[in-house]
């Protein structure tokens, strides 16, 4: 015999991706036994995000500004664009610390099984982009994966002729990885990637 | 370079029980992908429950009414009184659903580690509750912890010379455990508490 308000927001908590019920249980009474420092600043935060981010006009990448605090950075590099599938991609960019030129987010891959064809991701935006603004490189940061290369093969495919130069990511051992544990494809393409030392 | 109000909500959501920041940011992405329908629900449903839950002034559960729906509830057995740690552990007996009778919300344990005396409890409503209505059966439902056994202990102290029945619960096997991975003292206990088939 919960309260039924509170199960109501144990039910909503529990049904982000990652949390389940026990979890939601404990998340919710942790946040009753911290009203005033969590649960009414997380609401309250929840709202304004909610109400003023929204996705940069120039790129996609989630901020509060029409157009994205990337895109308006004159310290980076505008003649670089780096194509990646979706906002959680670019942060982990960002986060790697390296990357210092601009980003297009295609919100998704081409994927004949969701029935997610070109014109349902930002693909005209991005050749709109690299015909206007002075572009001279395009890195394609897809995933490694079937959806993602189809994706990259598209996109470059439609590039054909275009003067900016096409890059993908490099594949190869991940950091910290080990031989023994990594898969076939893997290995075969850092014997053919491997560089002199 | 996430925009600070994500960033700050990230971090808001990583601080809760059980969240990371990789699972924090996964889920700040889910909601922002999904606004209507969780977002502005979650934000909302979390004000609600901060301003309209409070603790039951008999037993101490949470509820949005004066007196939980658990004392309120006259199909219930009001003369035994289940005395349990936390919320968490009076749901815990609620959601096994075999239990009718009310509770009493001790919130805590003591500890001297953590500075927590008798009157950091409550302890003092229960006895006044078992004066003054009419209480057959105490069952002290703490964990079996040192702390909890400690608190049950001094209960059980104060509680010497009234007329009530004290009971605590069975300790032995879970249902499902296997005897090979149980620490000794579960067994033990098992052993003496053996019943006839």
């Amino acid at each position: 015999m919960i309260n039924n308000e509170i199960e109501n927001l144990i039910k909503l908590i529990s049904s982000l991706p990652g949390l389940g019920k026990r979890s939601a249980r404990r998340i919710v009474l942790y946040l009753l036994n911290n009203r005033e420092q969590k649960m009414y600043s997380i609401s309250e935060e929840l709202k304004n995000v909610a109400q003023s981010v929204k996705p940069c006009q120039t790129c996609g990448n989630l901020d509060t500004f029409e157009v994205c605090t990337i895109c308006i950075n004159e310290n980076r590099d505008h003649s670089l664009i780096c194509v990646v599938e979706n906002v959680a991609d670019l942060w982990a960019l960002e986060r790697a610390g390296i990357y210092k030129g601009m980003y297009h987010v295609l919100g998704g891959n081409l994927s004949a099984l969701d029935n997610r064809g070109p014109k349902e991701l930002n693909i005209e935006s991005l050749l709109d982009r690299i015909k206007s603004e002075k572009i001279k490189e395009v890195i394609l940061a897809n995933s490694a994966t079937v959806d993602g290369q189809t994706t990259a093969h598209y996109i470059a495919s439609r590039l054909q002729g275009s003067n900016v130069t096409l890059t993908r990511l490099a594949h190869g051992l991940p950091i910290g990885g080990e031989l023994d544990f990594l898969d076939d494809g893997t290995i075969s393409q850092a014997l053919k990637g491997r560089t002199s030392i």
